[in-house]
């Protein structure tokens, strides 16, 4: 450029102050490393493809493209389509909530909902109160909306209902009662009723976020917090970890007084879910296919979780400790004091395994000695190994 | 409830700041009364069914699901499908815009394109210029970044580009070049160099909406504002007028120092869209076949816009104005003074009929004279049909 060039600024765009706070996920770069040849991955929490119902996908696409091809294809309602939030409101009142389809809005995937909830719920500086640890999406989806993030005190059974109080005046509190990503717990049902008595208490309410309930190995896990105090949760399901995350199909239950404004968010966010993976979806589901197939989903997700629990008892060193999960995708394993397992990935990463450092999981003070290890995106013998690696990782720290 | 009945507040959820800006869309709400069987639908811009590649579909997700079902129905990058990317680089490359597959974002939908640039350019306060009158749906996304919203002064062919000073420090003007929604027009060449100009006088950028670019009559409109100044426009565009709606497809091409910003706003708002959907759409479009079908949907919209211009001249009382579009799918009409299209509306479907009041469409000082009409989703003997009924409760008004 000459002296007497005319000076226009370098870029003209001026970004948003919540831009600031929206930053790459960590997960999803190391989703970026671990497409890499050769790398076992028990990084991401990626259902196994075995499990997806492919053929039965293909009757449903083809059904749909038969008989109702111009209404699958078209502009629909936002809520989503009438005879899947039915399905919802009946399955959800089988585990003791009383549901309208009209508390039913159907979204694009769960994270969607974690959006919209955070959309609607959240003005900046408010509180919104969350897990230690608790589920990075659910953060980086809270973080645009500007909010103060209050970390709850939490045991193995989950939060604190005596520790409660710090999260007084928050917005709400972001609770995953089921196998917990990333820590894997289950909320026991003590925890569950006092939890939520507290809540109650002090006017708290709750998103409860429950991807992984259904995967259960022995026994299903207690009621939702949401049959427990209906007016005060909001509820959130996934159809990702049951038949397939490529659909992007979630849902929202809310207390009636909260559907209109979340609806409009739904509006203004993408119109509407699209309604050809809704009605391939029903499809799939009208006539009880969930109650077949998600039973062969445990027995897959039981035995590799069997291979990653046999794995890190034979290989992980002396000063490491994890609980086993009794259901979900993940093992949240403790490394000895000192050994910071964010430093330690390019070592796994170089040996050939990769797995998330659990300090993404924190929203603020991140115990630096953790990490997570899902079981089930691969198959027995590469847990085997991959965890064989992160031993030799450990061993080399 | 009794007297020594604990006092509980009525709801413990408090809403944000930013939900009192979100209200129903009036479209919506009247896409619902318009369900009734036996109204002629004017209203909504819903793409003819009848131009729906049903075949081409139901081939395209047989092939996915035979060769890449694992993949197809997984998670997925964020940024989208890379050869779908790919695709949309070229198209653009077409129009003669330099486009790196690294620019462009897949979205769930144009709207939701237009949610990830006010999510990352608005804070509340901020401006944002808008076209009187201007696209709903833009104006329901932006709205819950709390902006303030400043009306550009506009003629047939746009917004004028010696007013556009009342834009200066504006974030950016949200502009709809190609047979905009609602008015029709369409943005002549002179315009469009002119008004690029005057944005990049003042550094003010644009967001560029064009979902009805494919859908001219005659001859293709200009080149995109975008051509004209690469690093100062995000170019957002959609499958849905060309393909179908109901999958939800998008695209934004932004300068590469927004992607970053644009790609985490899209990983928290629903990780990526349906990669399902990606594939099969690519799958349908890979081998051109686009160049056949538009040509197709340009026939159809053509002889639908023939007809309203035809029904409106035989049919509308005196002291009614409007433009022929030239494209896209609107009549946008100008009632005589006086008449609000508003109350209009409900004399109109008592008659069985419908349409958009023009208010709806004017971030302030609405024209209620003004009403827009679809001549797309409904055939010629209908289009015929429901103007005939438009003018009879104009007669009765």
């Amino acid at each position: 450029m000459t002296a007497s060039a005319p000076q226009r600024p370098a870029s003209p765009w001026r970004l948003a102050r919540r831009a600031e706070r929206m930053n790459p996920s960590v997960i999803r770069e190391i989703l970026k490393v671990t497409e890499r040849p050769g790398i076992i991955s028990l990084a991401g929490g990626l259902p196994s493809p075995d499990s997806f119902p492919i053929e039965a996908m293909r009757e449903a696409t083809a059904l749909v493209l038969r008989d109702t091809p111009r209404e699958a294809l078209q502009y629909a309602a936002s809520e989503g389509f009438a005879p899947l939030r039915e399905w919802v409101a009946e399955q959800m009142s089988q585990q003791g909530m009383a549901v309208d389809p009209a508390q039913v809005l159907i979204t694009t995937g769960s994270q969607q909902g974690l959006d919209l909830v955070g959309k609607v719920l959240l003005d900046a500086g408010s509180g919104v109160a969350v897990e230690e640890p608790t589920y990075l999406g659910a953060l980086q989806a809270f973080a645009p909306y500007e909010p103060e993030v209050i970390t709850v005190p939490c045991d193995h059974d989950g939060p604190l209902p005596e520790s409660l109080g710090v999260a007084k005046g928050a917005r709400f509190l972001y609770a995953l009662p089921n196998f917990q990503n990333p820590s894997g717990r289950c909320m026991s049902e003590d925890r569950r009723a006092a939890l939520v008595a507290a809540a109650r208490d002090i006017g708290l309410p709750i998103v409860e976020d429950n991807p992984y309930g259904d995967l259960w190995f022995d026994t299903a896990p207690p009621a939702p917090l949401a049959s427990r105090w209906a007016e005060g949760i909001v509820y959130l399901g996934s159809f990702s970890k049951v038949l397939a995350p490529g659909l992007r199909l979630g849902y929202i239950v809310a207390p009636p007084a909260l559907m209109p404004k979340l609806l409009q968010a739904k509006q203004a966010a993408d119109l509407h879910t699209p309604g050809f993976n809704q009605r391939v979806v029903y499809e799939v589901i009208r006539n009880g296919f969930l109650r077949e197939h998600v039973p062969t989903i445990r027995v897959r997700y039981k035995a590799q979780r069997d291979a990653m629990r046999a794995a890190l008892e034979a290989h992980l060193p002396k000063g490491c400790s994890w609980s086993v999960p009794t259901g979900g995708m993940f093992f949240w394993v403790e490394l000895p004091e000192g050994i910071d397992a964010v430093a330690l990935l390019a070592k796994a990463v170089d040996l050939g395994m990769a797995y998330v450092p659990g300090a993404a999981f924190f929203a603020a003070n991140p115990k630096l000695n953790t990490l997570r290890l899902s079981f089930v995106t691969v198959a027995p013998p590469e847990i085997e190994r991959g965890v064989a690696l992160l031993a030799q990782a450990l061993r080399a720290a």
